[in-house]
């Protein structure tokens, strides 16, 4: 008797439970048993994904994979490889061409007053010095700030080198502040008549790491050689500094313009089975700067959703729209895979529907933030209900912005959405030697899976619209 | 009245403590008042000491300094500068030769299957490779001890990578094992055939940061290039060897021998006031790696030692025999600065009582560990006794080694304590670019100086004798 009581009120619950369900189903303009579905979804991925192998194959079987070389090419095909093994259909490459960067020979000691070598690397996109190098004294300015303070000419003859430290936070938020400095300084230092600009990384860590990354020169400007110094260094012409001491650099870097180089984003759909021509994005970069195996930034990002397209593909249900996986190409250089998709499709702009990318690391999403339309926003709260128990809170629902290669299609005009991962040991890895595979805990890419199975099943499966009329 | 009582009470428990001490002191050979005045030397350095302006001062204003260099003789003129400025009277170089050794020009990659950089060094002492490099394939070993079961002539034309990786420990005790494969490697390569031998790094740290350190070749057996690949670079040649593959290297490393090179001991005594012949040694090592600035290798050791021989000289007392403080050359490359002092005192080896060296990085002192006549174990309990309270524990009082410089004059008879650090986190920065002097924090080396002063002041003040009859 006990046993079959039990079983009754069981039934009774779960016959409750699933009328809730379907109710909510309809009301968010889903299939039935959608919002069933992508807990499913949610579960199966927290128990094991395979984010983890995807990006161990990726960062062992490519390596450094900078955009526009020989090396981001073999990443497509392995991308191309990948996919097709993993069962998705009609994998493709959407080409571009890009003006290539390589970065060369690089050496930089301080002469006077204590002879040391530094550890440091050329910034992406820098010019060379003169084969022989530059000899010359540092001038030291605390902040950006200070630097665009100097008076033009004050700096004539002299190194600029600029010493501000990022400071580390969750959300990533002072990487804007800061990486001016790196995007900028170069042209605002050569504007004072300096030869050659210096910097702190933008990276918070403390080894002798330096970080690269991109910069850009002002074009009515001369343009002088850039370089990031690892912060221990920085500590060390700051504390030589602080002795009231004239320091004397050698530098010699060696980068090379390599012309219009080809690069590509590696793109596979999941079709829908109502509007098939309207897509759900989502993605990582393929490309990494070439000094590290590009694990963090971004196979992480490729790891993750392409593990939580996989899982969608293995998991015997079609949601309505299609959900676009989308391999980045050149994303390190400008964002340039992103403008490039943008460029060619468009004309399709409304059939972008909503999208997101994983690049900010490996570690755990923590925030919900997005910004669609009043008739989708139910939808995103039933998101977070679903995303609450792994950990990820609801942040913003007016913040546009879903990952560095979705930008340009946010800006004209796309619904957006972001899981934001805890950011705080990002930028001690980020674009430096030592963003290498040792540093992914394999079960904080699987809650990632997680989040992105749970956006692109459901943001896939409504007829809502996330675009506001 | 309330007061008068007070003070009374104070008054008999002082008188009583103080006859208690004055009864402790005359037994253990020491001048009345002296475990109080190592009591006040304990405190004094625990609430603040010198040691982390002199390691701020010899990583900032020489930097690196290998043995033998140009760079050396700097830090010994920063020696003798910086002792003579801190009031210390007499102080002397004990100058000796060494057979100089250089780092040049260093590049490593993987050709295949996978082309990509390695991050590695090469190893101290190795030879070079030929001017145009060695191309070769890998073959890999898990084990030192599988490189040794290797077949003669089966490594022929090939390089021999060991991957085996050593572990954290307190004590640093697995260094001695892990490390023999840095030491010997080579030869024992070569016996098999090999070209050249490349190792996982003797490290604890997952950075790209390759680990050097000396080695040396059997002269039985020709001489290979030797280096070694940082942990992360390790781990992706095994991830690569678990698919199957046979790695290609390509492999170039130009260090030169500089032939004979001038080194030498820094050395000032605090005088004794009844047998200033008799000399209690402290000290640290002056020389460092090439490739960091030696902050905690050993930087760190040449601040603790100063910083309590300073205390010392500035408490106002002096004890019975002399306190040496010697900062030490040529550590790094073979223990020489130890040889040379022996070789050069070894008609007084009796006068040289007991000493201890600070040389396993910036950490506390968890463990007193030492060997001396019974006569002299009740002291060596007293120091412990005064140590317990700022986290040393009693260790081993059957164990000699008092440091890798005092290990000549150990092994000719001189007994020995040792202050053991933390060695946890030692083996992530050791031999690395990355020791430098963001990793100390100055209130753990303030722990050590407590320690250095209690031992070196006790020591020097009794009339016990340390060695067994």
């Amino acid at each position: 008797m006990k046993k079959l009581i039990t079983v009754s009120v069981k039934t009774i619950l779960l016959l409750a439970l699933s009328s809730t369900a379907l109710a909510q189903d309809s009301e968010l303009g889903l299939s039935d048993g959608s919002v069933e579905h992508a807990k499913a979804l949610r579960d199966t991925a927290m128990q094991g994904s395979m984010a983890y192998s995807i990006v161990e194959s990726l960062t062992t079987e490519v390596g450094p994979r900078l955009a526009g070389t020989e090396a981001e090419a073999r990443a497509r095909d392995w991308a191309v490889a990948k996919l097709d093994e993993l069962g998705f259909e009609n994998v493709r490459i959407e080409p571009f061409t890009i003006q290539g960067w390589e970065r060369g020979s690089e050496s930089a000691e301080l002469l006077a007053p204590y002879p040391q070598p530094l550890s440091f690397t050329t910034l992406g996109g820098s010019v060379a010095t003169p084969e022989a190098g530059i000899e010359a004294d540092i001038v030291l300015f605390p902040s950006l700030a200070d630097l665009e303070a100097a008076a033009p000419g004050s700096l004539t003859g002299k190194i600029a080198f600029v010493s501000h430290a990022m400071q580390k936070t969750q959300d990533g938020s002072s990487y804007g502040f800061h990486g001016r400095l790196r995007r900028s300084g170069a042209s605002i230092a050569a504007s004072k008549g300096a030869v050659a600009i210096l910097i702190r990384s933008i990276g918070t860590d403390s080894h002798r790491m330096p970080h690269t990354g991109s910069m850009r020169y002002d074009p009515e400007i001369e343009k002088i050689p850039a370089a990031a110094l690892s912060n221990p260094d920085a500590d060390q012409l700051e504390r030589i500094h602080a002795r009231g001491e004239t320091m004397r650099v050698r530098f010699n870097v060696q980068p090379t313009f390599t012309g219009e180089s080809e690069t590509g984003n590696v793109i596979v759909d999941i079709r829908g089975t109502e509007s098939p021509d309207e897509v759900v994005i989502i993605g990582g970069h393929l490309d990494s700067w070439d000094l590290g195996t590009g694990a963090i930034d971004d196979g992480a990002g490729i790891g993750i959703a392409t593990a939580a397209a996989k899982l969608i593909l293995d998991s015997g249900k079609r949601p309505k729209r299609s959900i676009r996986l989308i391999l980045w190409g050149a994303e390190e250089v400008g964002l340039l895979g992103g403008f490039a998709y943008l460029e060619r499709h468009k004309k399709d702009l409304e059939k972008q529907i909503i999208g997101t990318e994983s690049d900010f690391g490996a570690g755990k999403v923590w925030q919900l933030n997005s910004q669609v339309s009043e008739e989708a926003q139910p939808l995103v709260d039933k998101m977070a209900e679903l995303l609450a128990p792994i950990g990820v809170a609801p942040g913003s629902s007016n913040s546009p912005g879903a990952g560095p290669d979705l930008t340009p299609l946010v800006r004209a005009g796309m619904p957006s959405l972001r899981l934001n991962q805890d950011g705080n040991d990002y930028f001690d890895l980020h674009h430096t030697a030592d963003d290498t595979l040792d540093k992914i805990n394999p079960h904080d890419l699987d809650q990632n899976v997680a989040a992105f199975a749970v956006f692109a099943w459901l943001a896939a499966d409504t007829d809502l619209r996330f675009k506001a009329p």
